[in-house]
């Protein structure tokens, strides 16, 4: 291969995307219009950057258009190597018409990896039968700062959690065949202030522990095959500059051997925003040395600036070859060096490809059973942080749904998903799939009640006009659900999303004022939060609500899901993955504080959170008892516990049992507790279930002063909780032998399970 | 020496605190209560505490009774060895009675070393005429989250300013024979979310270039003697026991060769608060073995643990004794270990020690020259934000002074300033100083004027019911001085200070309503801020004042200093040593901000400040012109730069030079652009300097990727510039060479001087 065909393979292009590109990536003004397909092809090509995530096109008229473009990319260019096409696939498929799920924040709040996995499956699945080779997801970063707009797209704000949630995910997506794509790595989460893409301050320590945590987990156990490097700096050094942790750790301890990816024109940021190059060629040829492997979305640096580079001998050929032997490894993996390769996407096969126009409508990228997944998702991450009792509603004669997010089709989606990412910039285009309201919803959800509404204000307008509208919708009312929260959108569009960074976590516009209007009226009040990140409310409304119900954009079903949860049909089950805060500053904030990041009286300021990380009420009630425990175990051995919860309640319900570590004395300083287990428990009423846990002492290790992950002898405290904020047994446990340095290989898990599950699975062999 | 002398060498005893000490520390509580001197006494004493600061008491009576506690540790301990006696001295002596001066952010304000130098050899004086050898300032933390309680108590967010200003400090309380004490070492200022002792995230680039920058300039360019280290972890390692800090940086590299002293129970709080050790005894061990030496306040765990863990084998006598030297060293250079010492002390030499009823008031701390000082810092630091046109006032008929700081007298005191720190828990007693308020101020400024009064609210109280008051004596005024900000105090007493951390820059209480109250009348409204921090007015408020007037606790002649603002008797010549901010939101943040930490579109959040560091303006203009510069110069060479500025206006005024370097292009991410110089230039109406700068290339070092400081070749840009957000002239140069790595002996500093002034030195001569 010519250099210009080896560097083919290590770039995208993105065909369709208009010039600016500004809807849906920052930055991109400062770039040059990028060569077209025609100039390229002779070359070869990479990747296809989202065929179907740029604008509105039916699928089978999109796996069309994809497939003839890669019959002109084989037939175009001497070794015919087709290119990968990738798309974006945060809650689902970013495709037109395709089932959109809830986002991660939500997978979080339903401590559920087996049907995040079963999720993602169904997209990759999806993505996987119009000719979709690679999706980028999912987001790896731990929340360090709720203001910053991309929370909504995180799983939440302890790297246990994510860690599993989001190889839960990589294990569907992948098990279809998709190339799963970390991101972003690493640090993007802690960015000054929570602002969208500003430096981030942190130590090794706290890097390793908490922000690189969950891609070890991923890039061990889930078998991605791609990582996107992090837009932002820490202590300097950008992420796609970043050698140490791009090759040093990722590959040569971590053992990764896929492909690293750019994020959207993160290379020539490095000299446009970073300043560490002085030109695309420098910053190319320090991205390329650093270890990221292909460019996208679209040749800027990589083209011709890193041909001179070459040519003019800043960089050898070897780091070059090094990146092409990673891609065309892995297109050899996805069969695209096959010798019987076919263009024809699944979805195509049988078509008749010569009539387009019969082909429309022909896909279905949003079948029943796949919205039955995201519906089953949504239910499990709705949470119920407050109930005074006036939950579930039993069939009350007049409801007011009042608030911005009532009458709203998007106030169910992220800033990733299809309707809101691409779709909001196509007015005239329908939405592609069905998007209940709230309204609609309750409507469904309570047949024969009367449902009045009014959104009473915007989201972030400064009008209260709307109020005086509120109160006479409410008027006669028994109960009034205030729906309030965030609208979803890119770079200022939004109130959440990319680049939709908050200031504080007060309620976005007047909508704290609407809520503390509708509470003026003694009418219950049950809120329920539509939103992309926790708000603080304060502690009068908090206890004022007669309920609170949080959910993160849950998706196309979020609001039946939610109308479920109010009548009762749906047991509430989800759990914060994020602390809702009691008042509005006091970011950044998490809920793994180390004894001084906490209460004391050291400050004026309290950090208490409002309802902790890990909370969630349910319509029945559990005991935990029976408590047998290990009491010592080597510092490269395990502790051993068991216990039982019954269901005291008479509603089924799930209780999502959490264990938190607590290490009293380390020669590091720790956090309080943090969680290195959970499990859901379903129970009937009056159902018991014995719980087996397994802790291996691994998690009990930190990073040292010196570096190494170590577990440390001496006690610790294992706490068997409902939430980080309300332990119901506790164990104590004394680690014995010498300091030992932790293979990074070894356990990462607790063990959680149900006992009986193992006894009936045994029956049933 | 026994081992049990030896280590009573190393640590102090607090005599007269209450028992629980609550009143000027945190976490006391959690402290046994220490043994007394009788107790102590046979093995020597290392440390009194705070003489002269934990009661309100007789400045003679005070000496005379740390004379007798001298003689009874001399003659009741088997080597005589004097303790030294330690007191704050932030903002002048913290002791009854003497002069009160600007807390260190008005040091900042003033741009002015020499005064500050001048202050400082004052403070000392008084010191040390009352037998006290050591105080416990300056701070040379760095403001990196505005919320900070403390903010007060530092420089600015600037490390060079800081430096520079620390520096000068340090060389005056020396130059009286007093020790200086350098804190907090290192990183107390970035606590998380601004909350006191919270945890600190910080890479050791940051760490380098920004915290420890003006540790560095002190140790080795002031004599510092004493350190401090900081409370807070950094990436998990306590201040108390981060060896690589306190030994291998301070001492192996800087050469730092004087004692490192804890901060106030700071060795205890590695058991209690940061859990990195297990007992009393471990948490010795660590902070000997890291390199603290003295142990203070009071004996804890430096005592009987210390003895025990030496006895059980788990601690050598080598990092005592090491200690031990570096105390009586110290001692030695003091002078306590002459054989005719004496413990007299100056301010009673003479005096008939036999009748103490007639020391009182023989002694005074607070004379006419020093309270000069005093007020010529004041003025100098008063920043004028805006002005209309309105100021100076000239004579108008009548004033209304309205606003919680307008007639109280500590209005204009930090909390570490006697009054406040102490005077406050003993509310009986007189502050000792006289404290003129602003009305007072007024009313002597502008003789014959009609001046009104009206709080309108408190601080932070939530009650409106002054602003009727308020409203009617603003009624007929021609102007109106709002005065507004913060009340100084420790651990909730106010809004600002140790412990008095913000949730958010918004002015506290219902100070904004008021001032948008006041503006609505449509009177001219001069804002004068009496504050610990700067707060986020909002745009149109700002829009809406005729004038704002920003000073930062300016000491007891601050508010003469203010009324000669306002009247015009005194230039304003302060600049802003920190951003005034926009909005309430969006810390942590600070001017050194890269690319992305400044404003862009990609972020909806818009971190411009809306007065930009070293912001501040005058009542005549200047004119920056004929820029005469070098081009290039070697990586180990220095450029050379001139420049003339007229007073263009028709007033005396003084422009303050500041020199920015931005750095296009580096292997790490830089700050767009940092202090690197500054100069006052007072100058007469149409009065002309030629200003000559030389810049080391030295400044334009960095911490590099492998953690050593380098200068890159390639472009530069020098600013010079009236304010960050105002540059006059721009150089650009090159430097040439290889990449050097600098020694950390070299220059650190730019030169800026007046050529006419050594013109006139010579002909003088």
């Amino acid at each position: 291969m010519t250099l210009e065909e080896k560097l083919a393979q290590l770039y995208g292009l993105w065909a369709g995307a208009s010039a600016d590109g500004a809807e849906v990536a920052p930055h991109q003004h400062d770039m040059d219009e990028p060569p077209g397909l025609d100039e390229l092809i002779p070359y070869g090509l990479g990747q296809l950057t989202r065929p179907f995530g740029t604008v509105p096109v039916d699928p089978a008229l999109g796996a069309l258009s994809l497939m003839r473009t890669q019959e002109r990319i084989v037939a175009g260019s001497r070794f015919g190597i087709p290119a990968m096409a990738h798309d974006e696939c945060l809650a689902g498929f970013a495709a037109w018409g395709a089932t959109t799920y809830p986002v991660p924040l939500a997978w979080g709040a339903s401590f559920d990896p087996g049907l995040v996995r079963t999720m993602a499956a169904a997209i990759g699945g999806d993505m996987r039968s119009v000719g979709v080779h690679q999706g980028l997801a999912p987001v790896l970063d731990v929340v360090r700062d709720a203001r910053w707009g991309r929370v909504e797209e995180t799983i939440g704000e302890d790297p246990y959690l994510v860690g599993t949630i989001a190889t839960a995910y990589v294990r569907g997506l992948e098990s279809t065949g998709l190339v799963a794509t970390l991101k972003h790595f690493a640090g993007y989460s802690a960015s000054r202030a929570g602002r969208n893409l500003a430096p981030v301050s942190m130590g090794f320590r706290e890097r390793a522990d908490v922000i690189l945590l969950p891609f070890e987990m991923a890039v061990r156990e889930s078998g991605a095959r791609s990582v996107m490097h992090a837009y932002t700096d820490t202590d300097g050094i950008p992420g796609a500059a970043d050698e140490q942790s791009l090759t040093g750790l990722l590959r040569d301890t971590w053992g990764f051997e896929g492909t690293v990816v750019a994020d959207y024109f993160g290379i020539a940021f490095l000299k446009s925003l970073h300043g560490v190059a002085a030109d695309w060629g420098q910053a190319a040829a320090i991205a390329l040395t650093a270890g990221v492997d292909v460019e996208l979305p679209t040749v800027k640096t990589f083209g011709q600036p890193l041909r001179d580079a070459v040519a003019a001998g800043e960089l050898t050929q070897a780091p070059v070859d090094r990146a092409l032997r990673r891609v065309l490894t892995q297109k050899a993996q996805l069969g695209l060096l096959d010798p019987d390769w076919s263009p024809l996407p699944p979805a195509l096969a049988g078509a008749d490809l010569d009539a387009p126009r019969r082909l429309r409508d022909t896909v279905n990228l949003d079948t029943a059973a796949h919205r039955s997944i995201s519906r089953r998702l949504a239910e499990r991450s709705v949470v119920l942080l407050r109930n005074d009792g006036v939950l579930p509603l039993g069939r009350p004669p007049r409801i007011a749904v009042v608030g911005p997010q009532a009458d709203t089709p998007t106030a169910v989606l992220g800033c990733y998903s299809f309707p809101v990412h691409v779709g909001s910039q196509h007015p005239g285009t329908p939405p592609g799939v069905q998007l209940p309201t709230l309204l609609q919803g309750l409507l469904s959800e309570f047949p024969g009640c009367e449902i009045v509404t009014a959104a009473g204000c915007g989201i972030d307008s400064a009008v209260t006009d709307g109020f005086t509208a509120a109160l006479r919708a409410v008027r006669g009312a028994d109960v009034i659900v205030a729906a309030l929260g965030d609208r979803a959108g890119l770079f200022g569009r939004g109130t959440s999303g990319e680049g939709c960074d908050a200031e504080s976590l007060a309620l976005p516009g007047v909508q704290q004022q609407l809520l503390d209007t509708l509470l003026e009226t003694g009418t219950p009040v049950v809120l329920t939060l539509l939103a992309g990140r926790p708000y603080a409310l304060g502690d009068e409304t908090v206890e004022a609500a007669a309920a609170i119900v949080q959910t993160f954009f849950p998706g196309q079903e979020g609001a039946r899901a939610i109308a479920g949860v109010l009548s009762g049909r749906v047991e509430p089950s989800g759990r914060l993955p994020v602390s809702v805060p009691r008042r509005p500053g006091g970011q950044p904030s998490t809920y793994l504080g180390a004894r001084l990041a906490r209460a004391g009286d050291s400050s004026n300021v309290d950090p208490t959170p409002a309802f902790g990380f890990g909370h969630g009420l349910t319509y029945t009630s559990f005991v935990w008892s029976g408590l047998s425990a290990d009491s010592a175990a080597p510092t490269d051995g395990e502790l051993r516990l068991s216990f039982t919860i019954r269901n005291t309640g008479g509603r089924p319900g799930t209780e999502v049992v959490q264990l938190y570590l607590h290490d009293p004395v380390a020669s590091v300083v720790q956090p309080v507790q943090r969680l290195v287990g959970y499990l859901r428990v379903p129970l009937e009423p009056g159902e018991t279930a014995r719980i087996s846990v397994t802790v291996p002492a691994d998690l009990a290790s930190f990073t040292g002063r010196d570096g190494r992950r170590i577990v440390e002898p001496g006690e610790l405290e294992l706490r068997l909780a409902a939430s980080s904020t309300d332990t119901r047994l506790t164990v104590r446990a004394v680690l014995t032998g010498a300091v030992r340095e932790v293979d990074h290989t070894r356990a990462l898990h607790a063990g959680l399970r149900r006992e009986e599950e193992e006894i009936t699975l045994m029956r049933g062999q």
